[in-house]
């Protein structure tokens, strides 16, 4: 059963989108993407985030981009975390759909990720389900592990190579 | 049979929005004001944006403020012109509401007015209703009329008793 | 007749003006184009913005960028709703634009719609006129209900080959 | 057993953090509070982030202003979910605080309220453990409850005695 | 005869604008100020722009807030220098009004000030005269050397008292 | 004898600059450019700052980007209208630049125009110097009477061919 | 000998400037304070900027607002570290400082520190001189040692009291 | 013995900050280059903090991007002098990296360079070292008069081709 709903307000979005879903695909937490518009299909958006608790969805993953209202609807009715991607935009650079998604009122909280986050998107639904389940929590430990690693071969290859030669080889 | 929906997100948002009752009031334009909130009470706003044109509304006019959903989610169900207040944040200074209220993805335009611009809603709306109502379009001209001579008023009494003067009245 | 003039004050604003005309020709409202800088040919704008209610003008959309004066100088003459549209600019992202559009002071209110929104502006002119046209209304639920399918086969598009083959067929 | 830390860089922080506070209470989740700057005592603070697994903390909730680093940091080294309240800060408004914790790189993600959000930082917290928790979600559907009719009542408040006498009493 | 033509939207403005009259007083520079909307009585200031040089203006100082469309549309008029002032705003501080005034399209320039900038409109404006004045550039010099003085003065005391003292009496 | 000083920081803002010379050409209005560095050769900028009116100098245009000092610096030295251009820059927009040049303190004013605004640079200063120059003025006369014949040409083509048409010819 | 200079563009800068003084004084290092506007009096800033090797400064603190010159000019022409203070501003919270200050072209950097950052200038400067006087650099960890300690002082407080009781002797 | 630590948090900053290297390298100050995550692998990050001082370094140069924090927790750990070199970001330019390492709280400094100011950087930790060391700082006054003979022989060469044969050389 798909523990984490992942939507998004418009294909578009989808590069950023599916970036929490290999993330989540990584960790071996099961997911259920689609696109729904609160805007344009409002009857599908609501009977999407009023089912969503008894689909088994833990965590929703919302992203959407300029005056981005998805995220915040699916708080105002879906009972568990939600998550919000803002996108980012032509004209200015996503600080509207950052707004339009973190400046929640009180009551409503979404747990907001940076613009374009949509990794971290998946990280963060993975933390919230690993709060109560130990295993998953050691598969993010070892995620991290990876990381650090990541960055430690670079510091070694560039103390290596010195960073004249790191430069050219990017 | 009221023809203007008036409707905010917050009863702190009601001094601004007055001022587009008191617009409308003054114009002969019938309005019905309530207070939902989308994000606390999806059901009550869906219920009230549904039911808005069989009621009898051709305008409504929704004000919100920080990540104000309130005036594109009423666009997205209500099939007639949508006005947004964004409110003044104590924050970012309503930018937030701004950006979260113009900058609508293609299909559901919110015609946005200033920043607080209560006044402004209500004209607009006149001004919509005006479109295919002769006398009210006179009773704007009237209105227009009027704020002309205000300032011609101002601008007579600062020739006759000078700057300095006029700014130890103020 | 034609109901909505659509001005520019640039035809370098032409790419995003010509979508409010798709818009509006594809809900079967008729309008009339043209070029007109406020601050190059002042007379000439002046005649314009008042002979546009006698020409039979219910709405006016303008387009107009950096210090965006066109919509605003529009709405102080013509007494009908005047929409609009602040241009994406290359420097400040259209920030300048949406704020020389949208802060009109109040009793001269410009119905603005986001940054590069021509679709929206269109959209926008077509309910202010379905307010007194039953028929026009009906177009633009068809037009919204065509948006809706179009979202909802994408879904159903996502859901049959998943988001990588999405993806790649991007 | 407490199930959230919460921490602040600087007892100036405490009127937002308290509302965190009072919504936990609320909720009958414990929690623990107490008072950290990663700048000034980072050994301190390095302690607190790496012992807090072990003292069964499931979530922190982490406010900073300014160039706040206390959330990020703990996201770096707690595996488990980290909230941040981004504070308002008296030149910029907040924006700097917000930017400082929203924006994190991939593989850290600080799960973001709004600025000054303490209220929704504790109702995210108490949304996150009951993903786990069927009792705490009942309450937290009674607290959502309480919200509606908390707005209902205003409605009526306002349908009753009309927008002028209700401005009055405001 | 008035060299320089002062002209503000809004009588709010003048606390700042009478501060331009002030600095050309000092000057011994004639001038006459008035309160023209652009947008409220579009008649009156075309006729007051399109008279301006037959009066024997030879600048004109002007001064609005928010979408301040004043000093570019009497830029577009009137051919020779005029200068404009933001107005700080409540809500966004005055960027808008910069941006409405200074980020004018090729053709018609705008001489911006610092928001609220009244003083250094005045000052411009003798600058412009003085051109072709020497007279009023050696006035302009003895300013120059007044606010020289006034600084040094202060150095001195600063320098005789030490800074803990020169707090106390600030 | 010049009339118009050209200075720019860095020959990186030659493209801009040279559209300040271009209409000066145009309007035939002699002027001498070129580039001086306040930040890297202080001597040589007060040097020029110092000479500039002994030069004949009646204005002097200075662009500068980023931290932009020249433009101020110029106007505390030089006694006469100094021009500031803002240049865009990569990172902010030119939004640096703009504050650097256009916020300056009572006393020392810079007529700020638009972001990389170089020919609006020129035609103010020509106006300037128009305020005493009847032939100059008629020049600029000229100059703005063809610019309008270059919109009325664009609405007269865009009214003979269509929009369709218009935009493929783009 | 005095190691540091401290310069301010107004005198209204004094209340942040003093608090760079009094960590100085506090951490044993000699300074010189004094007012020179770069704008309002170029050549006692030139002499001032140009002698301040020869009188022994190592660093330079420099704090200015609003188009904030005087740190980069002093970085301009003093070959040694000079800091930037930029100074929050009415209108626009200091944005317009900041950019002012460190957005400085290659070649001329100056070490800016945060809006209204008084202290941490003169935390700075110590730092800087420490770098070749360990007695200096000793009292500068004691200096850390007092700030850990008085957070921690806060932490026991709290943890001794409770939130609630701290919140009422705040 | 290296002097100067430089690190980064990402390889992606490598290019900005190779120019802070290449000018260290210019003017014969010793350097050691890595790449440390204060996110990704804090006790690296820790070890490196706390060792910077007996390694020998007098200053640490830090570049991040977004929500950096590198910088900060540098300048929390190490007691001597930090630079900080915000990262220019894809979606808001830099500007959230510029307020996540200047608005630094008091008491922690970071000496914070323009957006991408990486040869700045290398300029500002010479300047430091100088203050203690004659001749590093006679190689920073060459490298200054460099600066200005390459900006004297532009001038000079504009001089002689004049603009238009400039721009086209260009």
């Amino acid at each position: 059963m798909a523990k984490v709903g992942i939507v998004m307000g418009s294909d578009s979005d989808m590069p950023i989108m599916s970036k929490a879903a290999d993330v989540l695909a990584k960790l071996g937490v099961e997911f259920e993407m689609t696109i729904i518009s609160a805007h344009r299909e409002p009857d599908v958006f609501f009977e999407y985030a009023k089912s969503a608790e008894s689909k088994g969805f833990k965590v929703i993953i919302a992203g959407a981009g300029k005056a981005a209202h998805l995220p915040g609807m699916c708080a105002a009715i879906f009972p568990l975390p939600v998550i919000g991607i803002p996108m980012k935009t032509s004209d200015l650079g996503g600080v509207d759909s950052l707004y339009s998604i973190v400046q929640m009122p009180t009551g409503i909280p979404v747990a907001t990720v940076a613009i374009n986050g949509g990794a971290n998107a998946g990280i963060l639904a993975a933390k919230i389900l690993a709060a109560s389940d130990p295993e998953l929590l050691e598969r993010l430990k070892k995620y991290s592990e990876d990381m650090k690693e990541e960055v430690e071969g670079k510091a070694k290859k560039l103390d290596e190579i010195g960073y004249k030669e790191y430069l050219k080889q990017m």
